[in-house]
Formats: C-alpha cells, structure tokens, sequence
C-alpha cells in the first residue's frame, strides 16, 4: 500500500460557491494524522498556498513534533511526523515522486455524486491494495473547487448514511474513507 | 433501526488512569451530532455530571438550534437537534425507555480489546439491523471507566487500521464505528 492524503485549503468552495482559500484548523491535523497513521498511510499534505498559514501549521506540528507536547504525548507526535506542509497539489505530488519513483494517481473525494469519473469503494479499495501510490484528496470548507475535480484520476464516490443529510465534517468523512479503503473490519 | 450514541465525559480517564470528568470539546458534539444525522441514529446524548459543562454544552446548542448559527447553518441546526444533555448514563437509558417503550441495549466502545462481552462488528450490525433499541457510548479522554464497560451488555471490539497505532480521536472512531454499523458501502 502506497496511500498518501492531501487536505486542500485552496482552491475550495465557500458556502456561497465562491472559490476561496480556508483558514487551517487544528482539529483537522490532529485527528487526520492520527487516523493516517492508524490506516498506514505514507504522509499526510497539509495544501495551502498561505504563506501565513503554512506558518501555523509548522508552529503546531513544531510543538507536537519537537516541543513539548512531544514529551507530553509522543502518539501525538508519531502521527504528526507524518504531516508535510506544501503550497499545491503539485508540490505534493513531486514530493511523491521523489519518494515513490512514480506518478501518483489522483483520487478526489467530494460530497455530491460527480457524473464524470466515478469511482466506488471496491473499485477503490482495489488500487489502493495494488502497488500503485496513491494521494487522496480532500477539501476543507464546502468542497474541492471543479479546476481539482477536473485534473484528477477518479472521484470516489460519495459517502451514503442512509439519510439524505449530507453534511459530515472533513474529519469525519477522512476517518470513514481511510477505514473503508485501508480497514478490516472483523 | 431503533440506534441511539452516548458520549461520556464521566466517569473515564485521563492519561494516568486516574478517574476523571472530562471537559466538553466543541468539535465533539458538532462532528458527532452530523455523523449521527447521516447514519439516522435516533439521539445524541452528551453526558456529563457537571452542571458548568451542561450549561455550555446547551449554550452551543442553542446558538445552533435557536440562534444566529441556525439561520447561518440550517444543516448543522438539524444536526444539532438530535442532541440532549444529560447528567448521567441511566438518564439517557430512561429517555430511551420514554421514547421506545424498552430499556436499550448497551453497547461500549473501547480502542483496547476487553476479554469479557466481546462483540464483533458482524454481530453489532445485527443488533443495530434488529428491532431493539440500542445505546452506543463512546468515551472521551483516554476511554471508559472500568464501571462503565462492566456495567454494559457488550464491548464492541476495538477499530483495527492494520498498523499497531490506536489512537483515533473520538470523532473518528464514532464516525467509522456508525459506518460499519449503520453504513452501506458501495
């Protein structure tokens, strides 16, 4: 398994569709290096082209990763050390190939079904199980701005709850889709 | 499907296997009360002894259900109205006993594997696929309390990642733990 994750803050939809870059919380690095680490995933690309946000999250993984927080709580700190900040997608994927050798595929995750390139969870579950590195995507705010959906491989399908509400938190829907693309429930 | 999710906040511990009340995390009640919307679980009880907590747990509530975040977020408003404060486990259990006609069925979480009333992920989504209400309880801070897990009817098995890393948060281990139960994958 080479599965890596991207969380993209830019470009990405606000609640009124308009293409912004969102602000970094620090419940996403905490709970989604954790979940990456608990699901095997090689690195975890925190995507701002922020230069002030990037800036934060260096200081928070800093504190975890080296300061005290590290002495406090080294689970922590073994799941941020999994955490790289970068300004794009493409800084991400570069990143991959220098560690991989290869092209990752781009798999993108958005709440909504996408007409084009859908992928389901099997089908999903089978590239991640090749030897094929991987980066999944996932967008902050209300979503992956199109310009994304339109450069990626596939889109995963959306996840259903059986409800027609529709709103799970980024770190939510990360957690459910690590589990169902890199778990083993018994 | 009759599910209902308890999240714990006494009696569990803190990271010295001391016996604590621990205190309410935003995050936790806006992330699991939109898991429990998409999984169509019944209620989401917070509970917590501590008339302070209680008081700003029903604040943040109330902002979302009857104040400004309600018009600014009418999906977080509906998620937020599965919630209900309460004071201690058996409150939660009598307001199930009100609203289905049965006492529930109790049902612990744990991220360490318990000896005594295991319960597979199989046979969990029996039970939640069965006509009987059930109370699912999660922990926060470092898990349940002895008394609780001997008190319950089972322990659902710990959340396997393939790695040896355990240390979801508590977000991310409800919202997996209601798609493996409640969920259906493509």
């Amino acid at each position: 398994m080479k599965l890596y994750i991207g969380l993209v803050h830019y470009p990405v939809y606000n609640k009124n569709r308009q293409r912004i870059a969102s602000a970094i919380t620090n419940f996403d690095l905490h709970d989604l290096s954790r979940a990456a680490r608990t699901y095997g995933v090689r690195r975890f690309y925190i995507i701002t082209p922020l230069l002030d946000q990037q800036e934060l999250a260096t200081r928070i993984l800093e504190h975890w990763k080296v300061g005290y927080g590290a002495a406090y709580n080294p689970h922590r700190k073994e799941a941020m050390e999994l955490v790289r900040v970068c300004s794009s997608i493409q800084e991400a994927v570069g990143d991959i190939g220098n560690l991989e050798g290869e092209v990752p595929l781009l798999i993108a995750t958005d709440a909504t079904r996408q007409e084009e390139k859908p992928l389901s969870y099997a089908a999903a579950k089978g590239l991640v199980r090749s030897s094929k590195a991987i980066l999944l995507l996932f967008g902050t705010a209300w979503g992956l701005d199109r310009e994304i959906l339109e450069s990626v491989d596939y889109i995963l399908d959306p996840i259903k709850g059986g409800t027609e509400y529709n709103h799970l938190s980024v770190r939510a829907a990360a957690a459910i889709i690590l589990d169902r693309l890199a778990g083993n429930p018994g």
